[in-house]
């Protein structure tokens, strides 16, 4: 029935009254509503997320507003991310299973999920690396995830028919994705409106960035690649607030940017992430010193680049079911080499990508709207900063030399002279 | 009415008195169908074609059929096609007006679009060339239309939100899009079903190029842009028999294949085509030496892409109003060297792919299933095979040596090498 009810956002108080009839809901939790403990934890940018425990269980609650939840009603945002992000989730449970929250129920007109309730010890990735936890099972899941929901969403694999229905009806998460042309391409770049950075530390080098053409030429290139090469469904925000983690488990979370674009965004964004992780360390070393962590932050870069690429190749020599580089032109014809000359082009120019993108989502987690708890939570500024500036260096340098970039060990040999010497 | 009735072929017999009742027709043409000529001169791959003349005027009735003309009931195609067609053609009126034919009516239904007829002295761009006819509009006209028309229906020119819908409504374009996909990117390069060539003079050369390796890993890299990168609607079968011309004016027509892919695909084809006529002039030279016309030919191919340019970037200086290399970063800044740095990386990439669209697209058309007129019609089988030879080999050359090839002049260097020896 609730489909037929104009959208009204949810709240502590109205949840269980609203949502005490939902069948799914009951079979999870209990059907007593008397029991449900409700609690808002939504500590996104956009949505409401409320956590619902009844007498036999938990569940999730996710519910997308009608704006931007970090800056308010200024700044309307549709409900269909839901849509989106519901579309998202089965087909990455489908192409990666386990990899998600499994989902209970899906509302379109209340712009509702409720999905699986990850329990503690669950933990955002972010927190955990913040706190200085080594996961141990992080890069492998998530170059799983990454090598099975970019390779199986993506012509290598489906039926070029079934891809172009999905191009299409990703197509119109319009709002979402400008949200990621401009904040991520864009605005890092000129003085636009949302901007924010540590000031006045970083001024000098903001300065700097804003003046270096060739940065801006790549970033507008990589935006280009973004917007047009619709290559397979993202996740379209795979950073490490977007991971949820135990020791043993690695679930991904909040795919509402979901959208068809170039595989190396994923990649390229997840690994920024990483890096900045790294970078962040020093910002964070007041109990003890963070030499194993930064060591550990590189070592998982290497790992999950690692395990997304072979699992990329396996999937590449076992699943090409798709319409480029079809079997019928290579192994058929006795040519095992030639799949595996155009799988390293396939490789080799996600690479090249990947870094690229790598180095713009660095930059505008620091000069941007969203910043990150990796850096935001240092509270001492001037040492903020001295992390910040030196992931800005870092980032730069990946964006525009990404093309004479070999490999992930150069790129940490790199990380590691930039966080070692202060006059870099 | 007739969109309610259900899909039924025209033919001569009927044609007057299925339309004699359509107002547009009848203002177009008189409304005495009494005085209707109908003829049927369809000599595409795919469609019914008629040029119905009445008292006061000519229209040209084109309707698709629910199979490949050219294959039969055996090969079966969606009338949406014509959807399509229709939809194309207003947006290339509006992008570049003047260069297809006035739309007078269209019917969804029957998939039936009456358009504006190209009456003699037009004649199809192709017919002429094999004919040795210099037409001295044709490279400023189709340059300005390949400029416009790839320019602004992408990302540089049009919102963002528009251009997302109009590539989810060209994305369901999935059977024509097909056609290109096997016959144009992997057929050629194995022994596909529906494959013919000059045999057996071209059979070597033919086993040497699907043995080819390094070819067939392009070819696959070139599908793979042409499936992806969604960045501006083309026309996406702009070759010489879909361009009506006079000496002085140019029309192009028949877009059915349109859809969302890389500007560098048009510009390819069209230019393939060029040299294609380049390299058969050799088997039309029974009534005089072909020399100025091969001449011609090499001409064409530097003014079309120098036109190109030269709109492009016009344009680009004039009319980037859309989110890709936005003036915020550049001009806005005081940087227009910034965005004359970008222009550059754009036709650079732009320049690369299209050489191997070409390349590719000349393979096609000798060894696939849709042949040229241009080879076609030369009767001596030893003379056309000759012919066909120098242009796969030149085809193959471009498509592998895509990144190392600065200039028009090298290719046509080239071509005119490979044209003068006959042991290359």
């Amino acid at each position: 029935m609730t489909e037929k009810l104009p959208f009204e956002a949810l709240s502590v108080e109205t949840l269980a009254a609203r949502l005490g009839g939902n069948e799914a809901l009951c079979a999870k939790i209990g059907k007593d509503t008397g029991a449900w403990k409700v609690r808002e934890v939504g500590d996104g940018n956009l949505n409401l997320v409320f956590i619902v425990e009844g007498a036999s269980g938990a569940a999730v609650v996710k519910q997308a507003l009608p704006y931007v939840r970090l800056v308010g009603d200024s700044w309307p945002l549709p409900l269909k991310r839901s849509f989106f992000e519901y579309h998202a989730l089965t087909r990455q449970e489908a192409r990666a299973p386990g990899s998600v929250p499994a989902i209970h129920y899906f509302d379109e007109g209340q712009a509702l999920i409720i999905m699986e309730y990850l329990a503690p010890p669950h933990i955002i990735l972010r927190r955990a690396l913040i706190d200085g936890r080594q996961l141990p099972n992080i890069a492998r899941d998530i170059g799983l995830f990454m090598a099975r929901t970019l390779f199986r969403g993506s012509d290598l694999h489906m039926a070029a028919k079934d891809r172009k229905a999905d191009l299409a009806l990703f197509a119109d998460n319009v709002e979402l994705c400008d949200i990621t042309e401009s904040l991520v391409f864009s605005d890092p770049y000129f003085d636009a409106k949302m901007n924010r950075h540590t000031s006045p530390q970083l001024d000098g080098l903001v300065a700097d960035l804003r003046a270096d053409r060739d940065l801006k030429v790549e970033a507008q290139r990589l935006k280009h690649i973004f917007a047009a090469n619709a290559e397979t469904l993202l996740h379209g925000d795979l950073h490490s607030g977007s991971i949820m983690v135990t020791d043993s488990e690695t679930r991904m979370i909040d795919p509402e940017f979901a959208f068809y674009g170039p595989m190396a965004f994923d990649v390229g964004m997840l690994l920024a992430n990483f890096w900045m992780s790294f970078f962040s360390q020093r910002g964070h070393e007041e109990e003890g010193k963070r030499d194993a962590m930064r060591a550990y932050m590189l070592g998982v870069t290497v790992e999950t680049w690692s395990v997304f690429r072979a699992e990329f190749s396996h999937l590449w020599r076992t699943e090409r079911s798709g319409m480029l580089y079809q079997k019928s032109l290579f192994e058929d014809q006795g040519d095992k080499l030639g799949a595996e000359q155009a799988l390293d082009h396939v490789l080799h120019q996600m690479w090249t990508d990947l870094l690229g993108f790598a180095g713009i989502e660095v930059h505008r987690r620091i000069l941007g709207l969203a910043h990150n708890a990796d850096f935001e939570t240092i509270a001492d500024e001037d040492l903020r900063a001295s992390c910040e500036a030196k992931a800005l260096k870092f980032g730069r340098h990946l964006a525009v030399n990404r093309r004479q970039i070999h490999s992930i060990d150069e790129v940490n040999q790199l990380a590691a002279l930039i966080e070692q010497e202060s006059s870099i």
